[in-house]
């Protein structure tokens, strides 16, 4: 049995992945972080991640971990994992955590941030990074929209199928938040919830954006809510305006301690 | 003779480009946009840039100009120029400018920012656009070094031959500012010409590194630059933390006027 339990905080640029997870015929981000971890252990190990991210999808804070049964010292291990790695992933901190430390299964809540661009014409420098919006936009609609989706609901209508191999998940979720943030050029859609159903986040942000362009009505958002059919809400906004932020344990994390909670 | 002049503001991201000058065999930013323009206008025009960018450098302000025979309507045209071009280029905007008015010989001064990350780890979505440094840097050091650079010199230590087909210039140029702004996680710095040699502003960034991280003295300053040798001076920063932000012209601008006045 192994021993020693490894938490890793992960920062990727997804532009140029299939997405987090290993998949066959794509590079995924996945692939190159177990890629290097077992070039220097040299040993198999499982690389645990708190979640899928789709291609395209950004991180500034996905959170991985895995065990192995020696000791490793950390802060070598992540200067040669980070010059082992791609630069548009980076290991950004290592820490040792308890053997019942799991990165999906211990996760109290997530943080999504999404970010709109309505300017005229984009800043290319944005143009990977924001969904760039050609409609005019009501803010205060949308805040209203977004207040709809607060708490906790069945959000089977803004969750897609996960595909072949996924567990069909209870999707009852609750969004603990949703703010609205008005930056100078863009906006930031800021998410917090127990937990995301697939694609969740980019649904409802293609549903707001209905909402806010007048696409649709702030009323109809309680009855697209309450019929549970994908079919009813909007568009999935585009991947590569979402960035995964922050996965949230009880802290200090104890593994024990948070199982024993539940 | 033609009978109007365009001025384009110009943004791109220079990372997948030769740099804005046409050259054989190489993908220019010049050159996307000459074609673009060709494709509108189906003729031929000569695109007058404010001076060149290397390889990896960025712009959010470069300035361009061609003259045509023929009145344009600028508002479709500049719609039409934006939906030919590739997305990490981006006209931001277009107006009708006196036919004396030329991008290189009537701006005034120029601004550049460059940008040094000092973080251990440097964040993904830096990577293409800041300079990560591995060495410790001691701000107010850089600081008395860069007050160094101010006024008017003969820069020929922090200047490159221009290569082939490039006239030799008056190498006496004048520094207006050079500022030193901490952000949280990056330092900009800030440099306003009259105008600026091959090179000038990545060796002058480089040469401030040196002072910062202890390898050079602020005493060494003023002897590198009088010795007009390029080999006293530091290594040139690399062109990905470099952002050509704005070309300065008389405002509001008159050929004739700027011309008299000169």
């Amino acid at each position: 049995m192994e021993k020693y339990n490894y938490k890793l905080l992960i920062a990727y640029d997804g532009t140029h992945y299939s997405g987090w997870q290993i998949q066959p015929n794509a590079i995924s981000i996945q692939s190159k972080i177990l890629k290097a971890i077992r070039t220097l252990l040299k040993y198999d190990v499982a690389l645990i991640g708190s979640g899928r991210t789709d291609q395209g999808v950004h991180a500034l804070g996905q959170v991985a971990n895995f065990t192995c049964n020696d000791e490793i010292d950390i802060r070598r291990f992540l200067a040669s994992l980070n010059g082992l790695l791609p630069k548009d992933i980076r290991i950004k901190s290592m820490e040792g955590v308890p053997l019942d430390f799991h990165s999906q299964y211990s996760a109290l809540s997530k943080t999504y941030h999404y970010f709109l661009n309505p300017e005229t014409i984009i800043n290319p420098f944005r143009r990977l990074y924001a969904w760039h919006l050609h409609e005019k936009i009501d803010i205060p609609l949308m805040r209203l929209a977004a207040a709809e989706f607060l708490g906790t609901h069945d959000f089977t209508s803004v969750a897609n199928e996960a595909g072949c191999g996924s567990a069909s998940r209870d999707p009852i979720r609750t969004v603990k938040r949703l703010d609205i943030i008005a930056e100078p050029t863009e906006l930031r859609l800021e998410f917090e919830a127990d937990g995301f159903l697939y694609k969740m986040v980019r649904n409802i942000v293609g549903t707001l954006v209905e909402v806010a362009s007048g696409k649709k009505r702030v009323s109809d958002i309680q009855r697209i809510i309450l019929a549970k059919d994908r079919r009813q809400a909007g568009r999935a906004a585009p991947p590569h305006g979402l960035f995964l932020i922050d996965v949230n344990y009880s802290i200090p994390f104890s593994g024990i301690a948070s199982k024993e909670g539940k």
